[in-house]
């Protein structure tokens, strides 16, 4: 009977339950804090905030400034000292790393300036302190360099002479795009040059019949975006970042987001790239073929390298078809083996439509109702131990819904969903979401909180959750949630305030658990200054070494973004 | 009301067009011959033929035997005149090609033997005649080497052994899978040391959850497909060759085949390997996870290059879950520029379900309605200038019939189709695939024929089946067809007999013209020896140059399949 009137409950809610985010205009000026890091917005422009800063004895410190990507929070502690740049990493909890400047690179000299000048014009080498300022520090004032040289190329072949040039003078080099990274890696850490590609942004290419698009690495992705949008196509990767961050630092980290579950990794949509090598040499593997079996896939190296192995300056890129049919239900389990059991059956008869299958237990769930206004549980007062949301995308409204109905009225009849309900309306929809994606909100409200984004085999994922909450037992508020689809979690530990003495109950626990379960400890970020010398807890020594091996080989001089991915003790 | 009634013939046959190949048994044995080159066939276990020999002062030559992967036909003429391997490839047209063994390389003496037996057991140390003849010639019996020393390890260790001991000794190897690549990239040139991986060939886990199999290199792609097929899940790739190849020379060689237009390439769907170096190092890169951003993405530098970076012992794949529901409907289209709008159409309407978007044209229906046996045109008698097969594959065959007919109703009325049927069962079915895939074998009886894999941009990819037709004039009869959702085109040039004039018109016109629109001389079937020094015609000088480094930097000694994939001028 309590089957049935779930059931009936299922299927009175669904009577109106499509809805199109694109196709309420009331919409598109909302933000919402993602899970993921990255800020799920429909349509708006998000640029990066500017971090304020207090300059003392010239060693600036910095203000926090609570923004988009709120479940990537770091600690903003961050000091310079001479030739040490120390970083704490409060939020993350990782223990404080130093870095030498290597003394085997050229300091900028006016010769320097003058040579730049001739490449690239006047205008396009800043040394103006504020612009350069903004240049030196990342998206969450975490990381801030001391570069004294900003240049802008316009061109693959004045990136070319920028690199020869550095090259040949041993000047160090950073590779920057919007600048919306999360680990350090597109700021300079000392003195680098700064080269910035947001002046090459000329879409170059689009065909319409393979989805094919050639664009400048510079390209804004929420341009790319509205560009396809026009063409009735969409971008294989959609990030909160997307109003500032740039298609050629997207593909240079690799970057996840939200779109994978559907679409996979880059290393799947991108068909080729140019890119340019520390010597200058242009690489063009911009291929624009679905298959090519013709050598190495070069392209490979330079995804996900953070710009160490060389600078991407033009990429070619499948995109998909825009589909216009969304569909979202906020369900709960009795466990967390349902929850993947739900994505198994998932996977198998919505395969084709899937879009989002994400999980959060109680203790969100709980976090959430306590702490963020206005926002409460879709379902009946009792609290479930788990929720899973839904998501559906499809080319056709009726079919799509009416498939979702059954899978889900299937699901519930065979005790694989406890309770459910099926968005009506985009304002349904949207506090599901904000259930979701109002978690690390809630945390920051809830007090001080260490935060862990891991990849994980979905069947141990939770296992980590159960352990941390046993090992600390009622002083912290271990909470997990994330894409379970994609098998990334979101690890946030609540307490009252920061205590260095949970923290080592934490770590190195949480990384040695993840590398023993054969885990990333950065699932989507990427290394960049931040994790470069935590890479063994996810890499054998073996594969850093060859690592290493083809950074020296493509960048004898160590000039491309130092101290950053490879451990700089391997390769200096 | 011409098209009411070509609308009203696409309703009427679709009253039961619904099929499941699975679900007719006495489907099991068909084979079919696949326009990829590959045989599409239904559930059988498919074994490589056996080249049939005739010894000749102790050179042998080859008679040349029809089987499955017709489309991919090569001349059987092959020379062997001491230290020069000469390939004369006369279907395909290319120029000869001569080799030179290199003398760096050490010969095997008894010592070797004694070494290997001490490492591998006596048993998997082969140097009997007749499995040796066997291992040193490829499927099609085009290429054949002179090893005298056949080894079978059983593990990765084994597999380190033997290559730190070759490696020690400079003495050549090729690593050997189902040996059934096309471009003589899995057998001996001149006396490698043979390496099988088919006694490494246990599944190591299933993740049911993720859809994760982690497997040893050695393990038949059928097998795995059998595997799999009873979790509920199938593989991302499907070959004619599947019941012989394994599945680390599927990933060594970036396989695509007739999955490729739905899941995408191995380079999205491998998440892990494990490899071997030339030095004997065992690199363990093997992730089982969608997300992992820390440190280069070194899977890939495995991933197509024919074993010559490293041999591949372990893969972790991810696989879909299987779907029941299949359709597929043959169409008419007046022009290309129709094929090309249809499938941007299908991509947007069916994007989700469509499995296959296949194209011929006009000359190729004649060729198959005039030359092989049985064979008629499903649609009425006048003829069309293009066809296309669209198959789709879904969950749920209600939906999903209503949705491709429904797609076709709209596509017609529109223009885009002049005429179409939908498959009623499994036996219309596999006649309208019948006609695809028997275009080949007509070929073949229609005479001589010179035959091109080419990837190209969809929208130029008929362009060179015109200008060839035009450059050729009456003399040839040019035909084009093949995976246009893919960019794949199959030209094929038939002719009464061989005639060297012809083919100096088609080469290097159809290599330069395939490089002038920035296409792929081997969509598929990779270089190995066949197209080695062609690489230049799809990959920059600048990009072949930084794959000889990599090559050098992993094999020093160049030991790993030599005289493949890099034109060897450029690493010995």
């Amino acid at each position: 009977m309590e089957k049935w009137r779930t059931s009936r409950r299922l299927l009175s809610y669904s009577s109106k339950n499509l809805f199109d985010r694109q196709a309420y205009p009331n919409f598109e000026n909302s933000n919402y804090l993602s899970g993921s890091g990255f800020t799920y917005h429909f349509g708006r422009i998000c640029k990066p905030f500017k971090p304020v800063l207090h300059h003392k004895q010239n060693l600036p410190t910095y203000v926090y400034t609570l923004r988009d990507c709120i479940n990537c929070l770091r600690s903003p502690l961050e000091r310079f000292n001479g030739n040490t740049c120390r970083v704490q990493h409060r939020y993350f909890g990782s223990m404080a790393t130093k870095t030498q400047r290597n003394p085997m690179f050229a300091t900028i000299n006016s010769d320097d300036i003058s040579h730049f000048k001739e490449i690239l014009g006047e205008k396009n080498v800043i040394q103006d302190e504020e612009r350069l300022l903004t240049a030196n520090t990342d998206w969450m004032g975490k990381y801030k360099g001391s570069s004294k040289l900003l240049l802008q190329p316009r061109s693959t072949e004045e990136v070319s002479q920028i690199l020869k040039y550095c090259n040949s003078r041993c000047l160090a080099v950073v590779p920057q795009g919007g600048n919306t990274g999360l680990v350090g890696g597109s700021v300079p850490v000392f003195d680098e040059v700064i080269i910035n590609l947001g002046s090459m942004n000329n879409i170059i290419s689009f065909d319409k019949v393979s989805g094919i698009l050639v664009c400048e690495a510079g390209c804004i992705l929420e341009n790319l975006v509205s560009f396809l949008d026009n063409e009735g196509f969409i971008m294989p990767l959609d990030l909160g970042a997307k109003g500032s961050c740039q298609i050629g630092g997207n593909v240079s980290t690799n970057a996840g987001g939200l779109r994978l579950v559907r679409y996979g990794s880059l290393h799947g949509n991108v068909l080729g790239l140019e890119a340019v090598l520390a010597n200058g040499t242009m690489l063009d593997i911009l291929g624009t073929l679905r298959k090519d079996n013709t050598g190495y896939d070069l392209k490979h190296l330079f995804i996900g390298s953070e710009g160490s192995l060389g600078i991407v300056t033009k990429v070619s890129i499948l995109t998909p078809p825009k589909l216009s049919s969304v569909n979202l239900a906020f369900l709960a389990c009795k466990d967390y083996f349902s929850c993947q059991n739900l994505l198994l059956e998932a996977k198998r008869k919505l395969g084709e439509i899937l879009s989002a299958f994400e999980f959060l237990d109680g203790h969100s769930m709980d976090l959430v109702l306590n702490h963020l206004e206005g926002a409460r549980n879709p379902l009946p007062p009792s609290m479930h131990k788990f929720y899973v949301l839904i998501e559906t995308t499809g080319s056709d409204e009726s079919y799509d819904k009416e498939k979702l109905e059954a899978f889900l009225l299937r699901s519930m009849e065979g005790g694989l969903i406890s309770d459910g309900v099926l968005a009506q309306d985009i304002n349904q929809a949207s506090s599901f979401w904000r259930i979701r994606e109002g978690i690390a909100e809630a945390l920051t409200k809830a007090g001080a909180v260490y935060k862990y984004d891991l990849s994980l085999p979905v069947d141990k994922m939770y296992d980590l959750v159960e352990e941390m909450r046993i090992r600390l037992g009622p002083a912290a508020k271990v909470v997990g949630f994330g894409h379970i689809g994609d098998g990334n979690l979101h690890l946030n530990i609540s307490i009252p305030q920061y205590d260095d003495a949970i923290l080592a109950q934490i770590e190195p626990f949480v990384y040695e658990w993840t590398s023993k379960h054969r885990g990333s400890i950065s699932a989507e970020h990427g290394l960049g200054l931040m994790k470069a010398n935590k890479i063994y807890y996810s890499k054998s020594p073996e594969t850093v070494q060859v690592m290493a091996s083809i950074k020296k080989m493509l960048d004898p001089n160590r000039i491309l973004n130092p101290y950053k991915v490879i451990p700089p003790s391997l390769i200096f």
